[in-house]
């Protein structure tokens, strides 16, 4: 049994306690400052307002400003937090860490530091003490995990990838269940890129959803009304049945998996990692989450800032990689590491997101 | 513009007279022996009643028997039969068919002769004289194409693959328009093997959300009523929305990526095809259609036949390629091109149709 503090209380940090709970470690879930009515709920009912479904019992729940009184005698840190606060994490523990403290992120990001792609851990660890970052080797999760799937106990695969294979195995002991399986991987860098660029191909998988809304079924680019931005639009989960763009979908999901290999390739990892649970998988998965959804939103024809407005409060991380991984494509084309012509997916979705095209996939410059 | 007969008017063979009508062409649909009534909607309303949506003007139809008729004066031939139906179109063609046919095929499917897989190509040619057999050298569509979606001029990306560089370009050219985008290979057996077994694992796919309807939401394993035979079950595309079993699914995928590859290069293809239009961009698209209802039937408890039952006159390709590729496993194994530990996904779809073992997917034996 090991004692666990869990810092981020979102729904994957919250629901990542549900294995090391039905392992039987002490499990010390901690709020960010964002997480205050999360933790509240929590300690009412043991129900996350954001994944409807009860933690097994056992869980202590503190909030931000008790992390230091979480952290005493734990053995390990696991970190919930999404990309936007994974530096905030490192400032925050920069002071309570041992240099021994295993830790594990749930982290899907990534950065550009000017010359190069950062993965999430690495990005902690910057904001650590020189003398952490060496001694720290974080694991971080990929693979395609829904976090209201996982509370619910519904089998799951993922990937534990981290310069430490020691670490990774540990984790991997802590936290394997009959539901939770986990494989290991010392690709650190090509598991980062890939999950955290899935989470930006999947907006242009769903633009096919939204030219099919905003359509009515009408053949594209025929008797489509434009949508003003009040108007009512058809359910995001209605407008995937039946008879909709799969053929468009399918095509954007084939691609995407094409450009994923390159910048896996890009990052020094394995493309052929592409083809498994952090690649395909979790690109197939996110097709039911918010990034899919947004591209569904900018496929009926709304601008980006409305677009945005209807996602309120939504954390959008295929947003953010998109925008990171675009404003890296002329470093990485002056350097020789990168064609004019190629990743053409991204290109596109980076002018859709900036606000300089409109929705329209360039099919012909595709599987080149 | 070209004068070409399409044999078969299911919904594959009606839905691409589409864009060889939008190219202008003179299109000749002749219905097999069972396509009958969809012959006589489509002269009656240009509407197959299983697409719902008119075919542009100006193609003629023609009943199985004047097929000859039909041929006459014709420059090419498209085949639109299934893979049950591909060694009749040989047959019946045997006769008709001059040594410079053009040869189009949607055929999706696998054979096994005992020693090596057969491609819908080469079981077509085998029904001819033997002086065609080197004199045709047909053209094989792969990727994620939909035909209600295509006779609706949604954007579509296909392959067309063949021994013949030229004729494969030569279709091509008569094909391409706007919205049916077009790519040519020389690896026929490749496309070919990967576009024939994703309809076998999207079964597998969909047998996430069938478990997740039996157990109308509880976790998997805990409390799951056994579904009667004669029970309404929740609607298969309900059972896909939001939270499901999203998870088994994706990490299903993934593992039947995998498995795709490995399959493609048993039949000497390149397995770096699987990571575009006819492996997972196929296999995404598929995730609509029929097969994967049928992996959402079994996964709900359903015994085999009441499955079957349930999907009456629906063409089920998957379960014939499980069958085709599952009976080849034992002498794959014997010549050394398989070892025993692998396609474990594989192995337990062809437990689970041949009723030797309820669904449960061996997630522990996957991603070796």
């Amino acid at each position: 049994m090991a004692v666990v503090t869990v810092l981020g209380a979102g729904r994957m940090g919250t629901a990542l306690c549900t294995p090391l709970l039905d392992r039987g470690h002490r499990v010390r879930l901690v709020g960010t400052h964002l997480d205050g009515e999360y933790i509240a709920a929590l300690r009412a009912s043991g129900i996350h307002p954001g994944l409807g479904h009860p933690l097994p019992a056992g869980a202590s729940f503190f909030e931000a400003g008790a992390l230091r009184e979480a952290l005493e005698g734990a053995d390990s840190v696991a970190l919930g937090v999404s990309s936007a606060g994974v530096r905030w994490a490192g400032r925050t523990l920069a002071g309570l860490l041992r240099p021994d403290t295993p830790v594990l992120m749930v982290t899907k990001g990534i950065e550009w530091n000017g010359a190069a792609f950062v993965t999430m851990p690495d990005a902690f660890l910057s904001e650590l003490d020189p003398s952490l970052r060496t001694a720290i080797q974080p694991t971080a999760i990929s693979g395609p995990c829904l976090a209201g799937e996982l509370v619910r106990r519904v089998e799951t695969c993922v990937v534990f990838a981290g310069r430490d294979p020691a670490e990774d195995d540990r984790w991997a002991e802590l936290l394997r269940t009959d539901y939770y399986h986990v494989w290991t991987s010392t690709d650190l860098a090509g598991h980062q890129a890939s999950a955290a660029m899935k989470n930006a191909y999947v907006l242009a998988v769903g633009f096919g959803a939204g030219l099919h809304a905003r359509s009515a079924g009408l053949p594209p680019g025929k008797d489509r009304g434009d949508v003003a931005t009040g108007d009512a639009l058809p359910d995001h989960d209605v407008a995937m049945q039946s008879l909709a763009m799969h053929n468009h979908e399918a095509a954007v999901f084939a691609q995407a998996t094409l450009e994923l290999r390159r910048l896996v390739d890009i990052v020094g990892g394995d493309p052929g990692l592409v083809d498994g649970l952090s690649g395909v998988g979790d690109l197939h998965v996110t097709c039911h989450g918010r990034n899919h959804r947004l591209g569904f939103l900018l496929g009926t024809g709304l601008p980006m800032d409305e677009a945005l407005r209807r996602l309120e409060g939504v954390s959008l991380e295929g947003l953010e990689a998109i925008r990171v991984a675009g404003g890296a494509l002329p470093a990485l084309e002056a350097s020789g590491r990168l064609g004019a012509d190629e990743l053409p997916l991204l290109r596109h979705l980076y002018d859709v997101v900036e606000g300089r095209s409109p929705v329209g996939v360039p099919f012909d410059r595709f599987f080149g």
